[in-house]
């Protein structure tokens, strides 16, 4: 029987992969993951089987790494960022109902939350909340009250998904919620392609950020009434005491 | 004029440091940090300058950490998990307004949140909100006023630094504010020395977490309405479309 380890790859499933991650991948000798993530660590690895499945089939991928686990081999299902974090841990769990002589393995990876606070800086230094704004898998209602509860309590707010094709204006949307209780003034920070080519940042005010489009490569941090930029970078001094 | 890096070592300072971090803390003359952090990675470069500073003295540490780059040298300020999350990524550039010629670097770790929730399975597979409950640096009306928000928009909730000598209490009290809008059945979980010997785990209620002893090297994770237990693993599906 084989072992399963779900590995995040970090952002840039390169130098921001683990040591744990990268021991992972080399001992397995079948690599599932999404198209996208595949293509990422193909080259690196001309000897090993890779997998993948198409961005819908999801229960489909995990099935085929229990399977192949079934057969003996040690398999890595591969996720960008954290697997934990809107990736596939969870239903790898589940679906591993199925399949109980199968051990699971999850390995955590950074996060585009961490990743791109690096860049930005050091937004997250205080109490954060992490909210995606895709409706696929969530009704909108409940986006909305994350967004406003967390807004209401002064929490700095990072959000994933935060554009698609057929969601051009649910920034905007969430923008506009976030200015019942933020300033316009809040500083604000979007970071795009993080560990990837072509990474950029920006820092803004939240007024500004309400009318910036932005892609689905891009993570958006919006500060607390504390955040400041400094040099060019967003900070959340950690509390009251003084510097 | 050197560089400053400043790296966060994962929860264990180990295998769950990254790539890039591993780099930068190789190729700096000059490693920074709070004594206990420095002890763990001591062994491994026998041949480094350390300096440390004792918990209370982090401005006193940023500013060694600029005198020495000043001189030349390339400095690591090291941390436990990611430098960016309750760790010293904002004071350091904080105080970096003062070295302005110096160039600091954020190199990103994994956070206690994302190291734990893979050794409890998947808990933040959804939106979360994450709350220190040292007062230290925060006011308890602030605290509580966050705790209650995340509670009642249903976000899964991790909790650093959920006790201490001083506050023994305080989970306690948080556990009780969560239980206005959770339900005393929602899954939690605890996790102790993350990445660390000695790592452990517990899967349990609200009910019995509000009457929970953990310590200050235990991260604390309240499910949502959706976390479930599956084999021994706490899980939150990533929303509503069925498996
Ligand atoms: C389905 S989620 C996957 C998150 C991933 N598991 C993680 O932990 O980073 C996709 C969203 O994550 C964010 N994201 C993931 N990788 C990113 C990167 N390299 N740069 C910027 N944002 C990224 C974007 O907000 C994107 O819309
Ligand atoms: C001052 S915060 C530092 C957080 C750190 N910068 C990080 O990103 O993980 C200290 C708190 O983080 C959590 N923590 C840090 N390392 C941990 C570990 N190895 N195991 C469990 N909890 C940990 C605990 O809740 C602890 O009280």
């Amino acid at each position: 029987m084989g072992k399963i380890y779900v590995v995040g790859l970090g952002p840039g499933a390169d130098m921001q992969m683990t040591m744990e991650a990268k021991a992972a991948v080399k001992q397995c000798g079948i690599i599932v993951g999404y198209t996208v993530y595949v293509d990422l660590v193909k080259e690196e690895y001309p000897d090993k089987v890779f997998l993948t499945t198409p961005m819908t089939q999801e229960v489909k991928r995990c099935q085929m790494a229990f399977e192949e686990a079934q057969k003996g081999q040690d398999v890595a299902m591969i996720c960008s960022g954290d697997a934990g974090i809107y990736g596939m841990a969870g239903l790898m769990l589940e679906v591993g109902k199925e399949y109980p002589e199968i051990e699971v393995e999850i390995v955590p990876g950074i996060t585009a939350a961490n990743g791109g606070a690096a860049v930005l800086g050091a937004p997250l230094m205080h109490d954060f909340a992490v909210i995606s704004l895709s409706d696929l898998l969530t009704p909108w209602e409940k986006i909305e009250k994350r967004v406003k509860a967390a807004a209401m309590a002064d929490f700095v707010i990072c959000l994933y998904n935060p554009s698609s094709r057929k969601r051009k204006d649910y920034l905007k949307k969430a923008c506009e919620m976030m200015l019942e209780y933020k300033s316009g003034d809040t500083v604000c920070g979007t970071v795009r392609n993080i560990g990837r080519d072509g990474e950029e940042s920006q820092i803004m005010t939240l007024s500004r950020l309400k009318d910036t489009e932005v892609d689905m490569f891009t993570t958006v941090f919006i500060g607390n009434e504390q955040t400041i930029e400094i040099n060019g970078k967003m900070v959340t001094p950690r509390g009251y005491r003084n510097v």
